[in-house]
C-alpha cells in the first residue's frame, strides 16, 4: 500500500462521522436531537421539486454544458442584478457540483506547491484541505471573537509571505456566523491587488442574514472569484448546484478544467435550480430565513445561559460557534460523549481550524425551536451528570 | 494572474469544444451529424427517470451519506454477484459522482509529486490531467493497433521506473473500444503485485461488448480499483453516478478525502439508480446494447470504404479510433474543416494523447443508422472537394 503524502495530511470533516454515528446509534432505536449538519431538516421547496420532476419528464437526461445551462448561468447574473444592482456576465458564472466544485476549480488554478493562501481559523475545515489537494497550502491566520472571528486586511497584511497568491475567506462565514461588510472587502481587495494576488470570497451563506445585509465581493471588484452554492438558502443541499464567479480572464481556463475534472454537472439539478428566483420560491425562501432567525433568538440566549459563551450574536448562516470552556476543557469528548450519552449531536471545533478549537463546539440551528429545546435541555442535563 | 503551472499543462477536453462548436453552427441554423460525444442520443430508460421522479416526489433533496445510499451500493454489490458471480463488500464501494469523481479520488489517494501511473495512449485523456492536478504524472505508453491498442503487463514492465505506482487501464477502452481479457488483467495484476504497485481499471464501458464479454479486474483479486459508472450502459450520463471499487484497507481514506471533495452526490441521482439492475432496465440496455452493435456493423466498413483503416473491428465501447493517414496529414485539421463545412462533428485524435495522434480519428456511433449514413456521405463528399 503507498498512500500519497497528503492522505494522512488530510482529516476526516468530523461533522460527517457524528452524522454517520448518530444515524447509527438511531437504527439502534435512539433518538438523536441532530445539530451537527449545515442544512435545514426540510426538502428544498415545491416550485423547485417540481421543475426537477418537469425536466425529468422530458427526458434531460445528458451530459450538459461544462460550464452550465446558459438558462441557469443567466438566472444567476439575473440574481446579481436584483439583490446587488450589478451586472455580471453569464461568461463569467461557472455552474458547479456544489460549491466543492467551485472549491476544486479555484484551487487548481492557483495553487501549487510552494504556494499558500490565507485562510481564517476557525474556517471551513475543507477549504485547507482542497489546497493541500493540489499541493498548495492553506495559511491558517487565528482569528477570534473580539475580530468577529473574520481575517481583515490588516491581520492578512501580516501574515502575506512571499508563497502567498490571496486570501480565501467567507462571508456569512461557517462555522462562526460572521460577516464582512463593504469596508472589509474593500480593504481586502485592496491588499490583494496591492500584492498581486487573488481575493476569493465563499458567499454560500448569502441570503441568509439577520437584521444586515451581507455585500457580495462582486460590487466592490469584478476581479474577485465569488462561490456560492444553491445549497443553503435556497434548501439544496442534495441537488449539488453551486457556482463560481471568476474574472473574465480565469474563464477559459477553468473551463478547460472542468471539462477535464468532471465534463458536466448534474442536468436535472440545473434544471431544478432555474426556477431557485422566482418569487414564489423566495417568499419562501424569505419566511425559512425570518424562522431560522427565530431559532437563532432562541438557542443563542438559552445556550449562554447552560454556561456557554457566545460573546457575539452570530448575524448570518445558521451556526452558533459557542466557547465552551466554562463547560469542559476539551470539546471533542464533549462531542461524542455527548452524542453517545445523552443523544445530541453537534460538530466539534477541531473540525474548523487548531485555534482555541478545543474549545469551541459548533451549533447547527436551522431545527424547529422544540427540537432546540429538546437539544438544550438535553445538555442541560449531560452537563450536570 | 498567476495561474499554477499546471494550468498551462493540462490540455482541453477536445470533443467538449467540438460539441459546443457544433451546437454554435446548430444556433446558426447549421445541421450537424453529431459522432463526437460518448453519449446515445436517447434519454435514460424511463423506470429510472420515474425513479428520479418519486424520489424527488418523496423530498429525497437532501446530504447523502458521503459513500452513497447503503441500497445502491448493495444493489451495485449485487450486480457483480449476478454478472461475474462474485462476492464484493458494499463498503468498498464508494459512489462517485461519474466516473470522474472516482478518478479524482484514487489520484488524491495514490499520487503526488515525483510519483507516476503508466497509462495506455491512446487512452481517455482526462485521466492524465487527474495525475497532473494533485501534481503526479501519467506516464504514457505508446500502444498500437498490433496490440489492440492495450497496455500489457509486458509494456507496462517495460516502462515501469522507480516513481511508478502503478498501472491505470481501461476495458473496454476509450477511445478504441478494445478489451483486456482474463489473462491480461492476471499478468497486469501480477506484475503490479511484483512491483508493489496499483493496478485500475476503468470499466466505465463494462456491459457494451459485442460477441464477447469483457471480464472485471475484481474476478482477478480483491486489492484492484475498479472504477465504474451509470453513465453508457445504462444512459444515465447527465445524472453523474458513477462508482469505484477500493481494497478494503483504503475505504476509510477514501471515504475521509470524499468528505472533503464533495461532502456527497446527487440523491435524486443515486435513488434513479438503484433501479438500473431492475430486470425491465436490464432488457433496455440490452436492447441498446443490439442496436450500438448494429450501428458498429455498419459504421466499421463504411468508413473502410472511404479510406479509413480500421485494422481490428473494436468489440466494445461505442467507439471507433480510425487511422485517417490515407486521408489526411492531420487528423485535427480534418476535424475542424469537416465540422466547419461539412458539418460532421467527430473527435480528433489529439484529444487521446500523443502517439500516432494526428493520424486517427473517433467516431461515436450510437445513432440511428440513417445518421451514420449521412454522417458518412457528408465525409466521403468532403474528401472530394
Amino acid at each position: 500500500m503507498s498512500f500519497a503524502r497528503r492522505v494522512a495530511e488530510i482529516e476526516p470533516f468530523r461533522v460527517m462521522a457524528v452524522q454517520q454515528r448518530a444515524h447509527e446509534l438511531e437504527a439502534l432505536g435512539r433518538h438523536i436531537v441532530h445539530m451537527e449538519i449545515g442544512e435545514p431538516d426540510f426538502s428544498s421547496p415545491a416550485p423547485i421539486i417540481a421543475a426537477g420532476q418537469r425536466a425529468l419528464q422530458q427526458g434531460e437526461t445528458r451530459y450538459a454544458p461544462v460550464a452550465g445551462l446558459t438558462a441557469l448561468r443567466e438566472a444567476i447574473a439575473g440574481w446579481y442584478r436584483q439583490c446587488h444592482g450589478i451586472e455580471v456576465s453569464p461568461q463569467r458564472i461557472i455552474v458547479t457540483a456544489g460549491a466543492s466544485g467551485a472549491l476544486l476549480l479555484i484551487s487548481a488554478l492557483l495553487l501549487e506547491p510552494g504556494r499558500n493562501l490565507l485562510l481564517a481559523d476557525p474556517g471551513y475545515p475543507c477549504n485547507r484541505h482542497f489546497l493541500r489537494l493540489v499541493e498548495g497550502r492553506g495559511k491558517l491566520v487565528p482569528v477570534s471573537a473580539t475580530e468577529r472571528f473574520q481575517l481583515s486586511a490588516e491581520r492578512a497584511a501580516q501574515h502575506w509571505d512571499a508563497q502567498t497568491v490571496g486570501a480565501l475567506v467567507a462571508s456569512p462565514a461557517n462555522p462562526t456566523g460572521e460577516i464582512l461588510n463593504r469596508a472589509d472587502l474593500t480593504a481586502l481587495d485592496a491588499l490583494c491587488r496591492a500584492r498581486d494576488g487573488s481575493l476569493i470570497v465563499d458567499e454560500i451563506y448569502h441570503g441568509l442574514t439577520y437584521g444586515c445585509e451581507a455585500r457580495s465581493a462582486l460590487e466592490i471588484a469584478d476581479d474577485v472569484f465569488v462561490i456560492n452554492s444553491f445549497s443553503k438558502y435556497f434548501c439544496m443541499t442534495g441537488w449539488r448546484v453551486g457556482w463560481a464567479v471568476v474574472p473574465e480572464d480565469y474563464v477559459a481556463d477553468v473551463e478547460k478544467l472542468a471539462q477535464n475534472l468532471y465534463i458536466s454537472n448534474p442536468e436535472v439539478s440545473m434544471r431544478a435550480a432555474e426556477v431557485a428566483f422566482a418569487p414564489e420560491v423566495l417568499a419562501q425562501c424569505e419566511a425559512n430565513r425570518v424562522r431560522f432567525q427565530a431559532q437563532r433568538d432562541f438557542l443563542v440566549p438559552a445556550l449562554r445561559e447552560i454556561g456557554f459563551k457566545i460573546p457575539v450574536t452570530p448575524q448570518g448562516a445558521f451556526y452558533v460557534y459557542a466557547d465552551s470552556s466554562a463547560v469542559t476543557d476539551d470539546s471533542y469528548t464533549f462531542c461524542v460523549d455527548l452524542l453517545e450519552r445523552s443523544g445530541v449531536a453537534v460538530a466539534p471545533g477541531i473540525d474548523f481550524g487548531n485555534h482555541l478549537a478545543r474549545q469551541h463546539v459548533r451549533f447547527s440551528y436551522p431545527k424547529p425551536v422544540p427540537v432546540l429545546q429538546e437539544g438544550v435541555a438535553r445538555i442541560r442535563r449531560h452537563l450536570r451528570r
